[in-house]
């Protein structure tokens, strides 16, 4: 840190102005100073893989054998063959979108290895014309892409624990994962079938042993949905539903049905156990909350956060992921006083609707006891709330649904715990 | 198609409006009409993957079994131990990303496997202070992400031949990918480390065993320059320059050095090889033209493209990507006459700079043979040329920076041959 130049600290905590490192004068200095020694040390250094010729082409790569702590953390029932999920690892990725191979999952009956020759999608129920779509023919419709987040509606349900669940971000915060989505947009099919005037839900069924099916408001089928193809360009994997899945940009996760061989046009709601059972918030009132589709606007601090440790007092950046099912993210502000003072975070440019959006700020610590929080603010104006307002509102015996600030306590040895505060 | 809306044609060869799927009436009826029975067949059936429970959570996913034609070709100098490339296969993706697993490679000397814990980054030269970094020591430095192409200066060599290669277009066009690069801006490490007034070039070097390197204009290095640890949301991997990959984004793939382990800050260029015998282009007067970064604006038609098969005349999607390095794709044309008449096709949003840009344009093929092209133009207004415009400037001995207009021939069969038109 150059001694010459203020901290320009705009809240408590040692935040400082996110742009303040686009100006000339304050600098990190985490490196070292190279004497000219030390210089001709490293410029006349051979490690060893410099000395031999390096492995060969690949058809297809795969990660450093020195990233193997970035994998999804699966978690099973069982009693039930291929019932869980796994996490992607938010707190191990930077930017905006996750790989293919850390997309997290949710199965009832594990990953159906399915022939796409074999595979038909049937479109059916009130409709002028009942189609049937085999994978080729689907490849020759229009095709449009979307980048959005899916997020399982039972994220971060470790949260409604009376104590901190101990765990790394991505562990209990990561059913959710952001691809760029490419496929045949649904309205050009159910437009292309007729539909009737009394058709009013979409009832989307799977090809797993489950046979998972949900029901979806016609009226959002016909907005942004996508039956798709590819993710992040590339085929979408078997887990993510291949070869067919349903994406439902900004609706929470069960709706966006993988392996798709079904749509029934219908004019009610099919009342499926993950409609009916799960995914329905029980209220302090005694009425449950049934069909909030719309994953509301989240964030969530990735670094530093638990299981990181800061080597010591100095300059860092924090980092983090903000998303809304309602839109774009407008805003992100940041605490390192426990909430009493926020500052705004910069947002990675592009910011896009329903998607994951970076968001970082420059922190000065001081070497004392901190509590970093982040909140998201939507282009609605909703505001992620604390906790204890979640709360008051949704009673203490939730679930699904859980949005609420998440804390990261920061010891005076640099150690991170996940507090309520 | 319904026979009772007339075709929004508004080219020659079937082209039609870029937007006619959005309104009502205009139907690729590619589906089969499904009789009752057939419903109920499709309802009931229970291909094998629907009766059994289906395969385990994976930590880390992979494609489908049945999509391993979706593979890097690779071709190697038997020569050289290492020495090659691997093109990303453009005709069997989707959207407007490259998965990190099918990214191209162009290496020297194969892929290094560096311990990040042991690799350094040095820089040096006409600067006030001499700096060393570590990887631990570069992940607390402020971060920021970029969606760029990388394309080689070599990519679209085999154009320069007399006779039109007949292979598939990512075979011969896909030393280009995007994706989302995540690191440190080079200007806060050049502004931390004090720049000398007569500081003009950066020389970047790879810890490969070939130890390439390459000489940056000093004026593109404080511009946009990252130097990458993610890629797509992961740790960059080894074949894209683990632990650590300078990223130029919009400028010859060269430049893009893998494995950076030394930045040195001079006055004048280093006159490496492969910035003098190699990425340099003779021209028809006798002058090479050297230090040609920029790459020009491109595109190409991936889907129909050599190797597929239109089964029949009817409606199809035509779909390509296009990318300019001198910033955003401005207009995609299209023509399915041999260049006779152009349409505009629809550019995916949102639209980035020095980024894949993905177009689609709805043809109503009548079975007949025809020439598809694309062209296209970016926003300083410069037009992909014609492929005789780019032999004028720059003569029949070309090797590098091949950026024509590709025509693809589909015969009366519906067969798809690579063509000089």
């Amino acid at each position: 840190m150059s001694k010459k130049t203020a901290l320009p600290v705009v809240a408590g905590g040692g935040l400082l102005d996110r742009r303040c490192f686009l100006k000339q004068g304050l600098f990190f200095s985490v490196a070292t100073l190279a004497a000219e020694s030390l210089n001709a040390d490293v410029i006349e250094s051979r490690l060893p893989w410099m000395k031999i010729p390096g492995q060969r082409f690949s058809n297809y790569g795969q990660p450093s054998a020195h990233e193997r702590q970035t994998i999804r953390w699966t978690m099973s029932n069982s009693m039930v063959e291929g019932n869980g999920v796994s996490w992607t690892p938010l707190h191990e990725l930077e930017g905006s979108l996750t790989p293919n191979g850390l997309h997290f999952e949710r199965h009832h009956n594990g990953v159906p290895q399915i022939d796409p020759a074999k595979h038909q999608l049937l479109i059916h129920g009130k409709l002028a014309k009942q189609l049937v779509f085999n994978i080729a023919d689907l490849k020759r419709y229009p095709m449009s892409s979307q980048f959005c987040f899916i997020e399982c509606g039972g994220n971060s349900n470790a949260a409604w624990r009376q104590q901190p669940i101990q765990t790394a971000a991505g562990y209990f915060h990561g059913m959710v994962s952001c691809s760029e989505w490419t496929g045949v947009p649904l309205r050009l099919l159910l437009n292309e079938a007729g539909l009737k005037a009394d058709a009013s839900w979409v009832i989307a069924e799977g090809a797993d042993a489950a046979m998972s099916h949900i029901s979806i408001p016609l009226e959002k089928a016909l907005d942004d949905c996508i039956l798709a193809l590819y993710q992040n360009g590339e085929r979408v994997r078997p887990e993510n539903g291949y070869p067919l899945r349903l994406i439902v940009p900004g609706w929470e996760g069960v709706l966006n049905v993988k392996w798709l061989r079904r749509l029934h046009i219908t004019d009610q709601p099919v009342m499926a156990r993950n409609e009916t059972a799960k995914y329905t918030d029980l209220l302090p009132s005694g009425k449950a909350r049934q069909f909030s589709f719309v994953m509301q606007a989240k964030s969530l601090i990735t670094s530093p956060s638990f299981g990181q440790k800061l080597p010591e007092a100095g300059l860092y950046q924090i980092s983090g992921l903000a998303w809304s099912g309602q839109g774009k993210i407008k805003k992100v502000e940041v605490s390192a006083d426990g909430g009493t003072s926020w500052a705004e975070a910069e947002l990675q440019q592009p910011v896009l609707a329903k998607c994951f959006t970076r968001f970082r700020i420059p922190w000065q610590w001081d070497g004392k006891p901190v509590i970093l929080k982040s909140r998201a603010i939507d282009e609605t104006g909703y505001q992620q709330p604390e906790r204890e307002e979640l709360l008051a509102k949704r009673g203490r015996h939730g679930f699904f649904h859980y949005n609420a600030i998440v804390s990261w306590a920061i010891s005076a040895r640099g150690q991170i715990t996940h507090v309520y505060s």
